[in-house]
């Protein structure tokens, strides 16, 4: 293929995958549920069933941003990659694929934050980042794998600097998922504070 | 980065916004809801209760419009900006966020409209635009932060111009967020009339 | 603004136009229900459940050609023009409401199509493809309107055409919504018969 | 019209197709339920319910990648056209109609996996996809029908290894149709079975 085919080819990837990202993103309001109150919310009843619902918005503005941050860095691999093969075709799938599922243990940890199941909801859901940090792992490596389809202007250096940077995520969450058998507001606050981390490097560029 | 890459980075950056405009405008609708009638719609109870959910549609009409004002400033600073960085990426972000929450507080509106609930539902509804409108402020000012990002051509004046026009918003939610407690059709009335505004003022350009 | 903004500018705005076709005709499927049987679908039953939710499907597939002709003749308009202006964004805008939706009154029919309720769901269902016709006059009319956003090389005769053809539609669907109150099916036949015409005249070019 | 012309017509076709598919691969996830548990989950029964979805789990992740299997080809005769015609668009809006259903069967095979209509909820399953192979080839038919939308530059013999190629799914997926009524795992096996054949395929490119 010529480069002018292979530049629309991996474009056409990226769109692709960038419309993945924005609809599992705005899915995630679909998880936020009206409250069906047999009083119709009087007496100020609403207010409070929407002020109990806040493990939900928490769970929201973290998946949010973490799909966001995953998305940033989504990006900038494709900024080093010039064409697409199959293995890469199909490590992206696998890296969309438990995008798309996000959606999913938010709502679970939104509806077991406080119950008795708030451990596992909790561990499944930093388990999830978890899974995300490897497929994203497994995406970057077939990137760079063999540097066939690498632009030409990275040094080896610059290649292994953010490979060493995408591996912080996995043992951070890892540890966030342990921690959900401590405490559920530990897990929270630890993917809280790898999305901060994450923004901050971020940063840096 | 050289000004093409730039142009494209900012370009994919302004796609995937409006990939999460066009999907929370599109998700309005499944906060309507087929009436299950035990008689099945007999003697034209189907009809009174379609015609019953008319704050469903009030509500999914002015969500609608608003969206769409709120993306098409969205659009005219991208038009300004010649290049983003991560601050202007991550309030781009939280401008997003409360976009993709909107179908929520439309629904909480509909469903207690006419219950005791209404003036929260509806404060609620309001006060959902006056973090978009602080929200967007926070993602004008960063795009204009230093003049980093802002194209050449762009006077001061011009800019100082476009900071006051954005700024109408906040205030007028927030009485629209007050008035929920007198009404909840004056609520209503302020949303629709500031959106009649904002049109009004985009016809200008 | 130059004659290469004016382009982006209006590209951005069919490839919006253009999330919000695909995100509607998507979110169809969410109408298709998967039925629950007491049963567990022993003994055929839940053969003869998904049988029995063919007017669903009808429904849907329905809709899914009535919204695609009119991504068609949306992106046909496209063609047409040069530029944008605020009005035609929220004549887009109103078309664009209607696409939205859609997927209600396609959930309302395929719900009441067998019980007392029909003739309501039925009227409803073709009235909304009343309202989106007028909303596509309303649309076109505001792109050809003084001639100031289309591109020179048509001439009054081929826009007096156009005009001509889109008006089919609106007492098309008038019909199938009156009919409504003598036969459902005669509703859904003259709703069918309208698409087979409408792409059968869009083959003509 | 002019080969510019045609290149824009027929990329914004392929941009509206890649929006369909992005949409259904995530509304997949919204097939996964959050367990309601009356215990609120204690003892680890959230930790068991969430287990017992397996088949949830396995029919989304068949589904996830049959679709991206789908779109790769999709993407494949995109790159041999070089303008479009409204049979071919109408022939891509059928392939795209069975694309956006496939959250349904997939939903309905994780329902009824383990109970009394599990045949028949996996020939519903296997069936979409022999329906979505026959749509596949009707549009790849159209395509290559008469070489009129065909770039020059691809030998007969290359067009007649494709269709070859492409016909592979039918008996396949039919296969596995059938299969439902030995067992259901017999068909999820053939499904898993010939994404892998897909994906080692298009591997050769």
């Amino acid at each position: 293929m010529s480069a002018a085919a292979d530049e629309k080819e991996t474009g056409r990837i990226e769109a692709f995958s960038d419309g993945v990202f924005a609809i599992a993103v705005t899915l995630l309001v679909l998880e936020l549920k009206v409250p069906h109150l047999a009083d119709g919310g009087a007496d100020g009843s609403l207010g409070r069933a929407l002020l109990a619902q806040w493990p939900s918005y928490v769970a929201l503005v973290t998946s949010f941003f973490t799909i966001l941050v995953m998305w940033a860095n989504h990006h900038r691999v494709f900024e080093l990659v010039h064409r697409v093969d199959a293995p890469f075709l199909y490590a992206n799938g696998l890296l969309l694929l438990v995008v798309t599922v996000v959606p999913f243990p938010t709502a679970l940890l939104a509806e077991y934050f406080r119950k008795p199941g708030a451990s596992v909801a909790a561990a499944v859901y930093a388990g999830t980042y978890v899974v995300a940090g490897v497929a994203f792992q497994l995406f970057w490596r077939t990137a760079i794998s063999g540097r066939r389809l690498l632009k030409r202007n990275y040094s080896e250096e610059r290649v292994q600097e953010i490979s060493r940077r995408y591996w912080v995520g996995v043992p951070g969450y890892a540890a966030a998922t342990i921690a959900a058998f401590v405490s559920v507001y530990l897990t929270v606050a630890i993917c809280v504070a790898l999305l901060v981390v994450w923004i901050a490097v971020s940063r840096r560029g």
